[in-house]
């Protein structure tokens, strides 16, 4: 009988992340699901990465916590204003001000940690550059030189020469491509969740980058949206 | 009056990271000192960066919880023996135990988002490529792949052109020739701890890697090692 290989999978419980853990799921791969309590302002995050590890029968979920807001500079982190109804041109102009400094090569260092701790073969983040999101840690040139980076940094590429693969199957598609690919899958989206700053239990203010993003993808994918956004 | 320029330096309260700060304060550097609670055995050296830090009168010293237990995997951090009485050639020849997967790649990633926050142009770390500790993320190949993935990942770096600098002001020095430095800084080492697993408060092993690092290197400096080891 084959081995089945595993991969760690960076969680947030939204759209990207889950569909990112659908695809590698399908491929065979057992499922070692990785979220981050960093003291983001949209922590029903959490509980949707939770929901999304128990439907897609995860190995193991882990929640890490990171201590970001000791290191500050976010309006996802701090007291600072969620930037609202802004467009797509003004969105991938700027980098935005819910830029964490640092944060996806803090989660993708945990990820490398966990990957040679749980003898997984590759990490899988879901970041994707065309619906650009404006963050530097999100592109293509990034990941690359995170590859390289991790590829001399630990005891399994060093020694055993055990490399952790970073793959990034969202990369080149569109909102509106990993929707209906998730939807392939059976993935319910109703369990996940976007926004960036909730007007309550179970609610999406509808106005955010993250929220406006959403909105754009289920209607160019031509799927009904089960977000339940505040009027 | 010319501004001083702001440097963010890895802080472990032993030899190396005591002895690169004061030579960065040296430089004229105001220093922001990073230290990381990952639940580690020897948690006293929390209490020797904490001394080293007032004593160089740092502008901030800050600790971090890094939540590395949940990971797991090292001697460092679960509930495995520390390797004792080693040779030279057999801590050299091997990566050991105590190596703990992701340490420094997880350290740096904190020191550039905080170096982001607090306008630093430097990140100092006390790596060292000749007393070889057979860790993988200690060696010049390693930081010099970090540097590449970090101009890379920065709003700093990518909107401003405001690249940080990761320094390695050891990395070339024996042991000896770290201690003289220092002591020719006015660094005091009986501020400092090195010692993986600690008999007791105040009291170093003698018989760890770096106990034995320390006790040659103090030897071949010529210099009085101030620690009290347990006979």
């Amino acid at each position: 009988m084959k081995m089945r290989k595993n991969a760690v999978v960076l969680s947030s419980g939204g759209i990207d992340s889950t569909t990112a853990m659908a695809m590698t799921r399908d491929q065979g791969f057992k499922i070692y699901s990785l979220s981050f309590d960093y003291g983001q302002r949209h922590r029903c995050e959490l509980a949707a990465a939770r929901r999304v590890a128990d439907y897609l029968k995860v190995e193991t979920h882990l929640v890490v916590c990171v201590d970001m807001t000791a290191i500050g500079g976010s309006a996802l982190t701090a007291d600072m204003k969620v930037p609202k109804g802004r467009g797509m041109a003004e969105m991938s102009s700027d980098i935005p001000i819910t830029y964490v400094p640092g944060r996806n090569t803090i989660f993708l260092s945990y990820g490398l940690a966990w990957a040679e701790v749980v003898n997984a073969s590759h990490i899988v983040i879901g970041v994707n550059a065309v619906d650009y999101s404006g963050y530097p840690d999100c592109r293509p040139e990034f990941i690359a030189a995170f590859q390289t980076m991790a590829n001399l940094a630990t005891k399994a590429a060093v020694q055993e020469g055990r490399r952790i693969q970073i793959d990034t199957p969202l990369i080149h598609m569109t909102k509106a491509q990993i929707i209906q690919t998730g939807a392939a899958l059976g993935i319910d989206y109703g369990l996940t969740h976007s926004c960036y700053d909730p007007p309550g239990e179970g609610l999406a203010c509808g106005r955010c980058d993250s929220c406006i993003l959403r909105r754009k993808g289920f209607l160019e994918a031509g799927i009904e949206d089960p977000t339940r956004y505040v009027p």
